[in-house]
């Protein structure tokens, strides 16, 4: 017999610009929101019958609704907002899920109402509430770095189809994306007494994002995987909140170019940056107490 | 304690064309080959020694020199070769996971030796093997379609955020992201005495992508919901080796065009194409004896 | 003294999608459409005085009122209607630019209302207009082609940089992009007494398409420049309306992969598709007697 | 009769990363080079006779070899010196155009040889060569800034298709594209006696790129052509040696939410960031003393 598996729908990329107008100084959150709801939509998908569905377009009502009623302050507490309010406020929603990734801005010429966007990688998060618990995953992607020595690979399997040369000095260079989710439940956010005090997410994501910076130029790398488990490490060890962290870091060759055809040596000098192919490391590095992590990485 | 967990690595993107010169009527396949392995990688991770790392670089190696070996004919068995390859022939690799894209082309103006890359959908298969057991997933992303009728959508829950009118006729469009998981291990693909018959692969893929299509275009659509599980329904009833299908279609919004301003009524004719933000519906339709799934998905 | 230069503003990539709903058989033109005007627009630049300025925002309207009130034929003369109405209904602006880019569709299992995107390429047109004289561009891009033998590349410069080998065979593959120039001005389409008949743009277009894959897979080459120059005469031998064509070919690169040292020969068989850097020819061919192309081409 | 007309041909992409290793503060350049030559080709075109072609292979060696051995200072110093061996090495190329993108880099956690990429603008430039004279075109795109406040759009033509309202504050937001050109024909950089001093490219860009900044933050926009024209003649106010200045100004719409449905007021705090369409406002600013441009936009 043919049945329904799981199965989540929602709205995608909803693009919110909030700006914060106290006096002259003004500030500015950009974030691009995705919402996915779970529940009782055996009817939706087997008869065609709505009367489960809350819209796509009132879930992004409801983002809009909320910058203006709730401001946006830290991505994990605007995301676990709207995932309680999704699951709270309709019978039928029993699993939310909210990912915001969040460009930065930087102020423009001193300007307190010009500004300019900060490229470089975007800060994700992704909350997931069921109803009595949440889970938070936050992290960063499009974060790129290279480190022009202190990196050596050698001493690998040679077979058949081996003909990579072992080197003792390369440029080592990726784009970090990475994730890590928080060991607590995190709390509703609106301070309400007997509550665990909000984490303070801004603090806790400079503190790995700079475990993350500091491991990989720290680190002399015998293998990616070396770096990757070493940058993992750091965020657990500097960041006490912080249960797993799950890392993929593709490998952006720099190879050496020969130039003896043309009567010149090339002393780790010059080099072709490839597209492809690429080599891709994945991984996670977590404590071994970690609590489970249920839906947290759905 | 600090530990590692889940992880693999492997070259992404290994892009390989294969010219057949059978006489003047030359064949191509065209294909972007991703491999990742995984197995006794404590140490690589933990300090750095790589005695049991086959490089990503002969991993890509290996893709081109099977290509010229074997030749390639379906892209599910070309990825079976190269898992069991790298399990059966490296001790410290437990697991490969070998996924392929397939790019089309068809014959230019009746020549036999000049194509025309066809455009619209890319075929995909992911091939898992651990050391006994295989597992393929096959599929197909990037298929656009779009009915022009027969689709309403009402009934809905309307919370305080619910704004959007019902409606008896709208444009339905998606991008079909679709993979299905085949029921049997596949066989190793060398036709060895014994061995089960090899699956018509090709067969089997153009089996499910009518499916798809005739189901977009047959049913009659009372939300995006219901059309996914009718096409997954549909693949299902049409292809019995074939034991789970998942979809991913974001609902490419197609707004009617207020007029009114300008004096102009507007009969269902002159649509504005969104980009974002856009629905995006999700789910999972299955035999309910299907055998575990296995690292399949992964 | 600091001056205003060339300028032109307008509304990029309007997304208009028409359905033709005559019957069951139902149309469908997708299409995404980008106007610019200029003229006497000083005092915008240099006080900020919008009196000269039809907004880009009317600008999007007119396309989409167009799309209802005219329907959508031929990208040409859509676009060509819509340039006239800019410049003929607006004192300030002197002349229109209208770009479109056309998606193809097709129908989906046999229906009258389903439709699939080829995907292959797109079709482009760019008209111009300054209140007199109209001058149209048709062409296309992303068609993408490739030849498996017929082309070699020798006797070349040898530099003391050279260290190419010369090759009597090699795989020629690219992504035409061709844009052509219509000799005669463009009627204005609404045929009225005493005008030119309309040019049969989709004739003119579908003829121009198959010169250039007729010529690409008809010409033995020793130079993908030769195939170029190839093209566009073919274009011009076979459609007697076009006086010009311009064409960029990027040469995406298919090495033969060296297998020798895996014991294997390749005899021409297994290619890697190289993404960058590639070759990129540009080039002109025209009639001796082809009229000024005024700013057709801007 | 069939003609060849303006062609030209090259390497197009090629990307050099070069590593300056003075003790252990390293330094990184990071390019992409696009070459292309012209001159006497018309044998290459008309009969596929190679003999007047440098290849595009030997091009891309030539960026490598030249990183070697000149180092790489200013990208329009490098630009120049590549364009100017390719006219003055090879009798059948007559004119070279070599266009640069440079990615910025910043050190990464202090370290000397760890680096992190800075995101946000490309810096470009366009140099040309004839053999005599030289002409550069210096720039910058993917700059993205955005305004708060000081930004109005009113007065504006209202035809029959105009519904925006006028607005006495809105959003103002970009992605600066510009290009300005240079007033002297650069020396060739060898620093030979009697040759003009070098401009100092790097001075010179960090000027015009403040001057667009300041420009858009200071300006109080009536029109985004105003400001387009503020941050061009910023660029020559305060730069002597440019005398032309090219700007495309997307005009990123940010549309202020109706919240009303919801109970709720939006006193310029909520917005939709759009994707298309877009305004796209281009403008050039120059000296009416300018010199003629040649080929430098070419």
């Amino acid at each position: 017999m043919i049945v329904l598996g799981p199965n989540r729908y929602g709205k995608a990329e909803t693009r919110v610009v909030r700006i914060t107008r106290n006096g002259d100084a003004h500030r500015l959150k950009d974030l691009n929101v995705s919402t996915s709801l779970s529940g009782a939509m055996d009817d939706v998908h087997l008869t065609g019958d709505n009367s489960a569905v809350l819209t796509t377009d009132a879930q992004k009502n409801t983002v809009y609704a909320f910058a203006r009623k709730h401001g946006i302050g830290a991505i994990e507490d605007f995301a676990l907002l709207l995932a309680r309010h999704f699951v709270d406020s309709q019978p039928s929603v029993h699993r939310a899920r909210v990912a915001i990734d969040e460009y930065a801005w930087e102020r423009n010429a001193g300007s307190g109402h010009s500004f300019l966007r900060s490229g470089g990688e975007v800060r994700t998060c992704v909350a997931h509430y069921d109803g009595s618990a949440a889970w938070t995953v936050c992290g960063l992607r499009d974060l790129v770095v290279l480190n022009t020595t202190n990196s050596e690979f050698r001493g690998f399997v040679k077979d058949a189809y081996t003909t990579l040369p072992e080197t003792g000095d390369r440029i080592l260079a990726t784009a970090v994306d990475a994730s890590w989710r928080h060991t607590a439940t995190p709390p509703d956010g609106t301070g309400a007494a007997g509550e665990e005090a909000p984490t303070d997410w801004d603090k806790s994501y400079e503190s790995a994002r700079q475990a993350l910076l500091a491991a990989f130029a720290g680190t002399y790398s015998r293998s990616l995987q070396q770096t990757l488990y070493a940058m993992g490490a750091r965020v657990l060890a500097d960041c006490p909140e912080i249960c797993e962290v799950r890392l993929s870091l593709p490998n952006r060759h720099h190879f050496l170019v020969d130039l003896a055809p043309f009567g010149l040596d090339n002393p780790d000098e010059v080099y072709l940056a490839a597209d492809r192919p690429y080599g891709l490391i994945e991984g996670t590095v977590l404590r071994d107490d970690a609590p489970p992590a249920g839906p947290a990485w759905e």
